[in-house]
């Protein structure tokens, strides 16, 4: 196999604003993975596309033909998106070796549950990787989480791996943070082996704040553009202890959030406790729950087991400077910093994580961190899809 | 790679009623491609599970994690099955190199239709191939419709490049017809080469049979043993006449039908012109529907273009001997037998088909036929996920 290859990851978060393009070239694999990142776009879904998903993620009921639908428009889009990307960067299509997509997460549920009268946990992917696989001729890796979670782990968060190979450090302890809609924080001990790499997701991210502020500005905006709003407010104490009381918070990693949790039924409970409160005031407390959540995470269950010297923030929310701010404020004695500071661009930090997790995969890596999801075993993750350039890729022309 | 694999080929077909499993060996690949089919199962689905996935199958509106979790479902069924298949034969799971399943399709529309503003075509397939790849520690390729339909084809019918490389002869023009829930043919004439092969389906095979079974036996029978209620009963001839003036049995190949066309809808329109008729004529009015429906195909797309001396039947519908007489009436000129004849068991033809179609994609070989689906080209089909034995299967260790 070639020394090197061109990869695209593309990455679209329960936050639904859109899918995130990254061209990496990564030379290597496994602990040997270097990268040199290329380019990367952020392309936003239109509003009708945005609505649909967020009527299939909240759990409407829908003819399946909508989901077969979107599917395919998913990929149609990530195919748009790609091809965004490959102009911006000046390359051609057929210079890229291989995609590796997450897909849109319209499902997850990691803890058996009774259906037709057995346990069941599942995971839902949606962005059809044979579609992308067929419209840019590359060979496509997607769906990476089913495979964790029939290892019996919860399928995410399969960042971790990553983190591992990009940010473990000789001699400095570190807590990467990647603040989506879900927030989430792998832990990377000095010169960690991957046997001490612990994940899990902390709660929420933006997904709160976000929803918030859509409600308040009935969709004018989507997010708090760098936290202006929440800064203008104040914290409305009664209501984060509640919000803190979640049980999701204590129990125990592995764990996994979503919209099952801090969705619509979530924000609705808020807005019951709090009728009177001012915009800004629920705009800063779903702040502080979020510093404060991450804060209460690491405190609990990392610093335990080790010592930490920087908190790496990347995602969505290390653009929001107030966020950043209550962080440092909620993790005395810890660095906050952003991945950019580290080289790796905050916002396409997860992208570049779908195009490493596919090379890992390529070259019959695994690609979970067990101490992350649980899993039994380390397995080859994702969906293999060959596109027209399956013989240069494996070698055999 | 060795000269030979053991490969389990599983379907599960739009009739909804459980699981075929075929452990097939398989040697060499693409035309010199040799099975010999060591054993067979058929695993029916539980009365709950089949109703959830005609439940979903006919487009009634669920929340997105019925689908997921059915996903998971029907791969937990799919692993049972294969425990009983290995078991039956003699081996163990370690033993096999290689699954190949088609999933059980709860959407298909292979003609874009417009979607958030976009013309689409999509197609959705569930029974998760990466939780058949981690139960059963075997290397699975699953979903092999949807890499065609990327490829510009209706992703169906996909047995017609097995028919190819099993049944083509140097002498004998051969039609083969595969009778389950809906009725599909391969056109291979004498000596053909790929790009002669013809395929595509003719209408309902049992589906309009078992749906009146169904309803006017409350669900106690379930399909048309042996045609025995048919056979009591007569055409009811202006109804036959008008079920065989519905546009889908005049239009151009390439053609795919399924419940959207011959589903609940279809049988309501038959009950409602006959209101007053008995049950036994309705079903032989159904069956003869199939007969004449493949009769015309054969008459009208196949033989202006070739000469055909016999016709072999596949599938539920080779055991109907009602249907098989109905069938020799009404192909007159063509020698109707059944696969049995020439050593490949009808029941598990499709799930054998399965087993050489992933066969195919492990030798990285295309394996739809474009003048079957009207794929631009051919394709290497399906998603490979990689089980525990992916180092002996790609010959790394």
């Amino acid at each position: 196999m070639k020394p090197s290859h061109l990869v695209i990851g593309l990455m679209s978060g329960t936050s639904l604003d859109g899918v995130d393009a990254a061209l990496v070239e990564i030379t290597g694999s496994g602990e040997s993975t270097r990268i040199q990142v290329k380019h990367f776009v952020s392309v936003p879904f239109a509003n009708d596309v945005q609505a649909e998903l967020l009527r299939v993620a909240s759990q409407t009921p829908v003819p399946a033909q909508v989901i077969s639908h979107l599917n395919f428009l998913l990929a149609t889009l990530y195919t748009e998106a790609i091809a965004q990307l490959c102009q911006e960067a000046g390359i051609e299509l057929n210079q890229v070796d291989l995609i590796g997509s997450h897909g849109q997460t319209i499902f997850h549920q990691s803890e058996p549950a009774a259906f037709c009268g057995r346990m069941l946990a599942s995971t839902l992917q949606i962005g059809e990787g044979s579609l992308l696989a067929g419209n840019t001729g590359v060979t496509t890796i997607s769906d990476f989480r089913p495979r964790d979670m029939a290892a019996g782990g919860k399928g995410a968060p399969l960042i971790p791996y990553v983190d591992y190979l990009l940010f473990r450090d000789d001699r400095l302890g570190r807590v990467l943070l990647n603040v989506g809609g879900i927030a989430n924080i792998t832990s990377l001990p000095a010169s960690a082996e991957m046997e001490q790499v612990k994940a899990f997701d902390t709660g929420p991210g933006n997904m709160v704040i976000d929803a918030l502020v859509r409600r308040f500005t009935n969709e004018e905006k989507t997010y708090d553009a760098n936290g202006s709003i929440a800064a203008g407010g104040q914290v409305i104490a009664p209501l984060l202890e509640k919000l803190l009381a979640h049980p999701f918070f204590s129990a125990d990693p592995p764990k996994t959030a979503g919209r099952e949790q801090f969705g619509e039924a979530f924000v609705r409970q808020m807005l019951e406790h709090s009728k009177t409160a001012r915009f800004e005031d629920l705009v800063c407390t779903a702040t502080e729950l979020t510093a404060r959540s991450v804060a209460a995470a690491v405190t609990r269950f990392v610093l335990p087991a080790t010592r930490v010297q920087q908190l790496i923030v990347s995602g969505g929310g290390a653009r929001n400077a107030f966020l950043m701010q209550r962080l440092q404020v909620a993790v005395t004695g810890i660095k906050v910093v952003t991945s950019d500071d580290l080289g790796v661009p905050t916002a396409a930090k997860e992208a570049i994580g779908f195009a490493i997790l596919a090379n890992e995969t390529l070259h019959l890596h695994a690609g979970n961190v067990p101490g992350a999801t649980g899993a039994r075993y380390p397995a080859v993750l994702g969906k293999v899809v060959y596109g027209d350039n399956y013989k240069r890729l494996r070698g055999i022309e």
